[in-house]
């Protein structure tokens, strides 16, 4: 069963120990590309989803709990932030929610694989709906080279990849934080899906002594995300240039009452991402 | 599929729309008792699993989540609480870490399934140890009859049962709160399971005006719960006796640092746990 996507008309995470499986409606879409296997399917009670590999990734009834805070959280960091870059967000969740901020110029996403572009497009148009915005820019190729002559680019840059390990390593790897922190503005912040700390926390020992050489500042966030196979919250890597702190305080609620439509976010549930709980404070205090 | 146990060596729940697996090391326990139908076995990656009705209920590696905000939430809402009722919490999971406070006097156990408590006894003795405390009183019953002559009796009661559907629905009627409140003391509180607002919904309606109506103040909060399927946080009553406010300030650092061993818990994730996102409070809006 545990790389099987379907038996009979249920559709199963390919995860081996854990994992979920919803019942299919329609399949919509189950075709390798060239990086990953794509699927698409109606659910019966999470709406559409989108599997990258055989993992739920994102459903058009979820959307909001992943992409809200990972549009609006380094945004909100950012004092006047203009120019965001994307890596990855094949799927424009997180552009559609950063065009909701008018005081940015641009929004430019970098998307290795052109298969993901074009199945959103045909299957989540309210989220590709953003390509139409002015502002925003489409780039189909590697976020690593792409980063190599940027130079205080960015305001933020958001790296909402399929998790650090295989394919996406290279987005843990020394040069690519080195071309993130050449790439930033000063006062710039990164935003990085990373990993949990219960079932995937083999990741954050190979980053956090990378990190700490060259960020100013660095904060693991932790936000609970419907459809993400560790069943709680997720770990998510915030790295600051030329300041000294990724201070929640300053996602106020003025700032999150003048973004339309908001759905999952509030002050305080902000302020507690930044808060780790016993379990998690224990394990980082190894760095 | 969707009412069978296992297939092959994993487990399902018997949810029919979606849910989750997990690989089984080994099946320990799989039998009907009079009320319900108890599975355990131990997990490749959660440690050991209870299961009642073909629902994941908790799992030995991440019992905190769940019951470290039921047992910690009640006591420290009430100033000077002396005596604990818990209705249901068969697992003994809450009453172990209602134990942790030196200052109580009682904690008094009512749970309808004799059978959950011998399982829980064989397979789960790090919860059942609380048993040997002088202070911990086991009854096996019905709590809505247990409740029936009590008066001014308990500073907090908590409802740990299953879903308030079917078997549970009495714990959910007019009966039920009125026996309730006349069995708090002044300024006590009732923390009761309730439902998450994404896929059971309906349970809201029904409960709301009847606490109005017998309560003097009410909060839902909710809790990001693993092993629950509706993927996120969960949704968990609090009533207050002759009080105006359940107010999350109550909940200190002090008292949740004098909570030895606390795994899960923080000021900021209690306060979060009492914030609606605008998606929760849109639907509270009805009330």
């Amino acid at each position: 069963m545990s790389h099987s996507v379907m038996q009979g008309t249920y559709v199963f995470e390919k995860e081996e120990k854990h994992g979920f499986f919803f019942k299919v409606k329609q399949m919509l879409y189950d075709k390798p590309s060239q990086y990953q296997h794509i699927t698409v399917f109606d659910s019966y009670d999470v709406g559409r989803v989108l599997m990258l590999d055989h993992t739920f990734n994102v459903s058009t009834e979820m959307e909001e709990f992943y992409h809200e805070p990972m549009a609006h959280i380094p945004v909100g960091l950012v004092e006047n932030a203009k120019d965001v870059l994307i890596i990855g967000g094949g799927d424009f969740g997180v552009a559609k929610h950063l065009m909701k901020h008018k005081s940015l110029n641009s929004v430019t996403k970098c998307e290795l694989d052109g298969d993901v572009i074009k199945v959103c497009r045909e299957f989540f148009p309210e989220w590709t709906e953003c390509e139409k915005d002015h502002r925003f820019h489409l780039l189909i190729g590697d976020g690593f080279e792409y980063l190599k002559d940027k130079e205080e680019t960015y305001d933020a840059i958001i790296v909402d990849s399929t998790d650090p390990y295989g394919s996406a390593n290279i987005l843990i790897s020394p040069e690519f934080y080195q071309r993130v922190y050449q790439s930033l503005k000063p006062n710039g912040v990164l935003m990085q899906i990373m990993a949990d700390v219960f079932f995937y926390k083999e990741t954050w020992p190979k980053v956090i002594p990378t990190i700490q050489k060259i960020f100013d500042v660095y904060q693991p966030i932790f936000i609970p995300i419907p459809l993400y196979s560790t069943i709680f919250s997720w770990g998510i890597l915030l790295l600051g240039k030329g300041r000294d702190s990724l201070n929640p305080s300053l996602i106020t609620e003025d700032y999150l009452s003048s973004i339309p439509n908001l759905k999952t976010m509030t002050v305080d549930l902000v302020k507690s991402w930044f808060s780790m709980p016993p379990y998690i404070q224990q394990f980082f205090n190894q760095f």
